[in-house]
């Protein structure tokens, strides 16, 4: 029902407070739905190379719960929490093992809207649902 | 009731789609609370350096309407949501004139708790609350 | 002769050893050649928009000197090298002042060459150098 | 002699001109030679914490020789051109393969100062160069 891929923050990632700088945790929620498309079988590349489509952002929310810090062995686990016509959610949470214990430290979504290079709104093409849909139940 | 300092997209701070990515403008919004912050007569760093007590955000959420462009002559609007005893939440608005008519872009929050160098939860010194009443009342 | 913008770093410009990472003046040093040549009359938006042209950076340079930190009053001053047919060369200083002493706190350069869309390289367009060299002479 | 580390640009490290924007090389670089330590056995992590030193950089070079795409399938390669008693230089070259010929984007170094909390210049730890040459010979 989930994906995970690993992460290791930089020092470019991390503030002066010794912890990721709040906005960085967006590029690791594109890396995790970017390498969760590529797990199911598709890619963002394939969808704007051969179908001329983007999925951009219109909503994000992240809730931060605990630090994360300087090359953290980090996983950002990725899921879909729904799929519209022409719009996807995915929900994020950025995790560390603690002496075997999972701590949560970041949770989120993303809300992306499918539209063609001139911005109009175009429906998914079915093959976005489907991967992702076949990879996830498979977890 | 809200301050306004102007922005200008880098080519760093744009993707390939041609828009502003979307995690930057949490650095948008940085610089939004910073200058707030500045206007009202305190700063972040007095707050570090003389009281050793830092903002860390909590939670944000960004809603991305319209997308701004490379180079852009954007402001960031900042204001106070509300003000608690240990907490606090940023509202923003990225908007950017077009032809004598304002074009709201993105809106967003931050919610910001008061900690220490420990990361225990401390009071607000007064003096924040204070700055940030009196300079966004004289607006 | 040069060109001087202002500059604040961002927490999210700085690094866990409170100073501004390594990378981040890039950044710094695309704003201070784009400045210069808003400043000179042109920009860089009217260089793709109008001519399909771009510059991309075939060379940097850095030497980092003393650390900038957080919120420190910046400034970039950007000054030509040299212009050849088809490319172009920017020198960079970041200085702050401290007590009325001018500390230059990294030094170095970009080298650009002139392509356009398919990464031909093509002559600079003579409005170019003519405003840049108008402008740094009036300096 | 050299070490490879897989890399992956982001949306958010490409810029309006479908590139890696020139900066964010500079992270790629961090990635190598912080990876470049762990193999050898070591990290940058274990230098800050018990031994309170790091290794800002005193001068960093880049030469762009051809982009870096989107979600590319790249290498950064790191080596160690030298090292003295308090200072050292990494060299960096970002590759991909393409149908099986190598092909080199862009090459660059970076050179260290070894640094005390402040500020001071310090001999670097005697297991710094060991683990390095022994790791390096031994490729």
């Amino acid at each position: 029902m989930t994906h995970r891929h690993p992460l290791r923050p930089l020092f470019g990632d991390v503030d002066p407070m010794e912890v990721v700088y709040y906005g960085n945790y967006l590029r690791f929620f594109e890396r995790g739905r970017c390498e969760l498309m590529r797990a199911a079988g598709g890619s963002y590349r394939q969808l704007a190379d051969e179908e001329g489509l983007h999925l951009p952002v219109t909503e994000a929310h992240l809730r931060y719960r605990q630090p994360a810090r300087y090359d953290d062995p980090l996983w950002v686990e990725t899921s879909v929490a729904w799929l519209k016509k022409a719009s996807l959610r995915f929900d994020y949470r950025i995790l560390r093992e603690d002496h075997g214990v999972e701590n949560t430290l970041v949770t989120g979504y993303t809300v992306h809207a499918c539209v063609d290079k001139n911005g109009r709104i175009r429906p998914l093409p079915a093959w976005v649902p489907n991967l992702l849909k076949t990879y996830l139940q498979s977890r």
